[in-house]
């Protein structure tokens, strides 16, 4: 039996997300469904993570184990033959007995796009959360740095999320930065909590308003309460970037 | 009456391209129906051309006329109002009376990107051709220079253009260049004939695979035969980048 970790790409753009949902696209059932074509077994396949619908991945991991002989490089080239083209695996690879994409991941970075200028070109809108109205980006640089560490972030998380599960995350960088066009925030941390990146980010969006200062930020984490932060900002502007081992 | 020239872009995959075909989404029909929100009066629109199903722009143009007295600035945030993300317009100006974007146009700029590695992301595979096999990339920028100057195009059209009408057109520009794993044709002409752009990318193409040297392309340009040039590309990869005045 091999033990395989998978690297893909998704432009989440009509999925329901990672997660299968009987009679709606999903991530999930599309890789299972081409990997049962490949290997000709039933596959169950472990992401690192769940993304939600909308959110869009430039290198998720999965892991899964089969009997197949499959070398990899065959292997992704077979996959991506089933697949539409809005999901790609990027690689294969033979990992220990026991790997799992999840338990055994160290890290994530994560991206968010908020496109500023009045217009917003076609080709970018389901990438993007287009927000042309002003902020204070210097304000928000502040706020941001001030998630680095090791938090709880019960105040940024959403109620789907265990409510007995550890809420401490280490976060090693949390930066804000602009590029063509668009404030971009990027976050790697340990591990991120259910729609913790869209609420932070709901966050910033309150300080470059003007509704928060970034010496509010230390209070609304400490304060362990959903209703300090701000709201949750839309999917398509979310992307996973990468996954760390 | 004023005469109004908006400069737009759009996202072309899910139109049937420019033209309104009955039952069939088109962005004439869209921009029609966005016009008579705004205006109150039914809009006939010229764009500087036709573009086909799939193929997007970076800035196309398009005229009308109307008794409203909307001030440019918000025509153009009314309009967008009333558009799918798909399409944007990014500008409007009042222009003499008697302008018209196609026959007052001066020249265009195209785009065609051909992406080069093995697996396509699926956030840029509606944007570029994927063609990941080998190409001589040299030898198609020594063809690609070979269209520059007046010529009689009647071997890159396609059967659907008027038989009677002229086939010179002049190439100003037309240059292949590599960025971010992409090959990217772009050519500056005084206007194109109907597939016109997409026959010079697929005969660029078969230089590529060696199945034509740059030094053929005068006589197949001489030739006036569509059978002598290669076959057209899809419609996915090009761009129309701007019309000029």
């Amino acid at each position: 039996m091999r033990t395989i970790k998978l690297t893909l790409g998704y432009y989440g753009t009509g999925f329901r997300g990672w997660q299968v949902q009987p009679g709606l696209p999903s991530i999930q059932a599309e890789m299972m469904r081409a990997l049962e074509q490949v290997t000709g077994e039933p596959v169950t396949i472990e992401p690192s993570g769940r993304t939600d619908a909308g959110v869009h991945a430039l290198a998720q991991t999965a892991s899964f184990t089969t009997n197949s002989a499959i070398p990899c490089e065959n292997l992704v080239k077979a996959i991506n033959r089933w697949l539409p083209h809005s999901i790609r695996v990027y690689s294969a690879e033979d990992r220990e007995p026991g790997f799992h994409a999840r338990f055994n991941a160290a890290g994530k970075i994560y991206r968010y796009r908020i496109f500023r200028q009045p217009v917003c070109p076609p080709e970018r809108w389901r990438y993007v959360h287009h927000f042309p109205y002003p902020l204070d980006a210097a304000e928000m640089r502040a706020a941001a740095a001030a998630f680095e560490g090791t938090h709880d972030f019960t105040s940024f998380t959403s109620p789907e999320e265990l409510p007995s599960g550890p809420r401490d995350r280490l976060i090693h960088s949390s930066r804000l930065t602009e590029d063509d066009g668009e404030l971009v925030y990027q976050v790697h941390g340990s591990g991120f909590l259910h729609h913790m990146v869209r609420n932070v980010v709901g966050t910033l969006m309150e300080v470059g308003k003007g509704n928060l200062r970034a010496s509010d930020i230390a209070g609304i984490i400490a304060a362990r309460d959903r209703m300090r932060a701000g709201p949750t900002v839309p999917a398509k502007g979310l992307w996973l970037v990468e996954v760390l081992y």
